[in-house]
């Protein structure tokens, strides 16, 4: 294995028997160096890097350099981590993601795993708060989550739950986690424990990484929890004081890389989990308690398309994909508008069956296409306002709403009901953020 | 003019001579109401809807009633609202919107007019501040705003500089305002002074108006700013305490309805306008200075796309769209990513010319596409990643660069480059803004 390298470099290594991991020296002019050979992503052809045995890497020119094998990479870890079939209090279903990423400082490799073994290895604490069964579902960067993985997922979530678990633990990459995180809420009807998705914004080989405490907390969550929904938690400030359970049809990435990424848009999170002391305080009273049995059905039709309208906006890239589309929610402007051209547009496409719903990508607030006439016009032309709904959640209900009904009027009724709170029509003062300027 | 009436109704109103506006009487039963006929919006065709004199809207079934047509509405005011041709220390360009919406009470019409005489008339302390030219440009609500359009406002803000203004208001609505200010930022290499634009998200006639108020700040900061950037400029805070100038490339509307709905996102706004003292505090010291001459370059071209990231996006999508475009802004997840599936579309594209840049929809923070595997192959199919920049700001700008240069290096040079403050590489703490839950 070669990660990386590439032309010359890549066949000389391959000549030599050098693979990632491998122990190399590297001598050049007056330079000596020995360490591991790690993967290369220099846009040079010619960098070979190397991570010394002070833990820093180096990246040098190869040319004109000396290199030579001392030690082949210590053998691969055989053990398969596989689920131990306890009847655990609490189940971790792992997907992949940064929170489950192992940095191996042999190879600098990033290796997905999460063994019942591995975890309690990695927070030896967890087995105080809780009985733990762990299972590697996938091991997926969620970039590249897809409609069929959730369904695989709801059903792995059923699974746990019927037998006996208080509560399921996901842990997921950050990247797609709300979208994941409202395809499981469409799912159920009924659970008999919360299911809890956990990520983390920095891998656990950095100092400041929140997977310790954002796995300690979801595990003390699913455990406690008087509710039975499906909640994102993360960090509640970037600071480690405590961490947050926000509705996953209501909660949405907000930052790049800050660890309290994840934000409650136009609703109050669920709880927060106060991980110093093992508690959970509630946030909100009108949760969903835990039921008597798990009522999945997890069905999605893909066939949808996000539109984000912006000025400019060709009307004929709407008929260019008409083809591909059963469904589409509008990411339109302010209250939910979209230029006037694209009336003909929608009406067309309403009356050829293809549903078409609004949201706002101003993201906070509600759409009301009641108050000027372009919003009229969308609204004679069959597209439907959703609320204060998200565009990313309205998707993935559209992809599910859409495998459970007929015609686009069964569509539309199953968009307008509010199946599992993503929407909500309180909304005050305190839901919009506070930006300080001074 | 019969405005929302179909079907029969509106045939029997027409027969008889009755307009929006006109006063009428109507007979049904017991009742009787007399009152302005108002444009109806109901889906039931059968319904007349009535402003009484006490104020109050009221909706009555047609069937059965007796209608009678009391006055024809009153004559239309024929004052042509123009420009006054007098060198105004400040120029205010109406391009339409709410802020510049007149409600008639007459007839309930919404009519977009801001010549000189009726800002005077609607804000007469205005004149103690400044010396006013004010010019309708155009009358559209900001949806149906285009790319032709800014390029309009950018040669009417050249010429008012030009003549001598000390700073340019551009009245705009606020669903695409954002979208406007970076077109007019990335017009101008140099500006003599600032242009403001300025909204209102709750019309004149309505309490919670915040349009006279953000009218008479933008004036303020026209006339005082020691910057000649192009800045948005909206109340600071849901009361009525100060108004803020946002830099225009670095706004977002952030809530459909909140006087405060335009926030900065990844920068420090440039001042305060503290209103009632007739004050511009700035919140920052590294403002581009007023300039010796407006040098202004404004060409777009529209053929560009914004691609919203989801699980589950078919690249048959794009695939399909891609003869209708020069050059693409993804709004990827997280760090900058989309599903590994789409390297090779991305790669399709760049080979054939067509630009596609990263940004993120997390909208905080900025892309980093070396952190992962996705983004490095990404980074290698030759998507730019586009830092911190806001999806919509790198579209327009990408409209910019589009008209600016032969081919896809071209325009990655031009994206690449910081022209106005698009790029913030500063980011601390206090940019994020904090969510409260207790």
């Amino acid at each position: 294995m070669l990660e990386g390298y590439r032309g010359k470099l890549a066949s000389f290594l391959a000549s030599k028997g050098i693979e990632i991991g491998d122990r190399i020296r590297i001598k050049k002019d007056s330079l000596e160096v020995e360490g591991i050979l790690f993967p290369s992503f220099s846009r040079d052809e010619d960098i070979i890097v190397v991570k010394m045995d002070n833990g820093y890497n180096v990246g040098l020119k190869a040319t004109g350099a000396d290199l030579s094998l001392l030690s082949k990479r210590k053998a691969e870890d055989t053990r398969k981590p596989q689920s131990t079939g306890s009847k655990g209090e609490v189940k971790i279903i792992s997907t992949g993601g940064t929170i489950v990423s192992k940095v191996e400082y042999e190879t600098g490799a990033v290796r997905p795993a999460l063994s019942t073994d591995e975890i309690l290895e990695y927070l030896p604490q967890i087995k105080d708060i809780a009985d733990i069964d762990a299972e590697i579902l996938f091991t997926i960067l969620s970039e590249n989550m897809k409609p069929d993985y959730w369904t695989k997922i709801a059903e792995k979530v059923k699974e746990s739950l019927d037998k006996g678990a208080r509560g399921v633990v996901i842990a997921h990459g950050t990247d797609t986690m709300s979208y994941t995180a409202s395809a499981i809420a469409f799912s159920f009807s009924e659970m008999t424990g919360p299911v809890v998705l956990v990520g983390s914004q920095r891998s656990s080989d950095r100092p400041s990484s929140d997977s310790s405490i954002n796995l300690y907390s979801s595990v003390i969550l699913a455990k406690e929890s008087p509710f039975a929904e499906v909640a994102v938690l993360m960090h509640g400030e970037s600071s480690d004081t405590y961490t947050i359970a926000h509705r996953g049809v209501k909660v949405r990435k907000m930052h790049t890389s800050r660890r309290d990424a994840f934000q409650s848009i136009n609703d109050v999170p669920l709880a927060k989990v106060m991980w110093t002391e093992n508690t959970v305080k509630m946030l909100r009273k009108d949760f969903v308690p835990r039921g008597k049995e798990n009522r999945m059905d997890s069905k999605f039709d893909p066939r949808v398309f996000l539109l984000y309208y912006y000025p400019g906006m060709n009307p004929l890239i709407l008929e260019a994909i008409k083809d591909k589309t059963r469904g589409i929610v509008l990411a339109g402007t302010g209250l939910g508008h979209t230029s006037e051209e694209f009336e003909t547009v929608f009406r067309e496409f309403t009356k050829d069956g293809i549903f078409v719903g609004m949201t706002s990508q101003c993201l906070f607030g509600r759409v009301n296409m009641n108050v000027y006439t372009t919003g009229r016009k969308l609204l004679e032309a069959g597209v439907v306002p959703l609320g204060d709904m998200l565009p990313e959640t309205a998707l993935v209900k559209l992809m599910w709403s859409l495998a459970h009904a007929d015609d686009v009027e069964g569509v539309k009724k199953l968009m307008l009901t509010n199946m599992v709170g993503e929407f909500n029509d309180r909304h005050n003062e305190q839901l919009f953020p506070r930006w300080y300027y001074e």
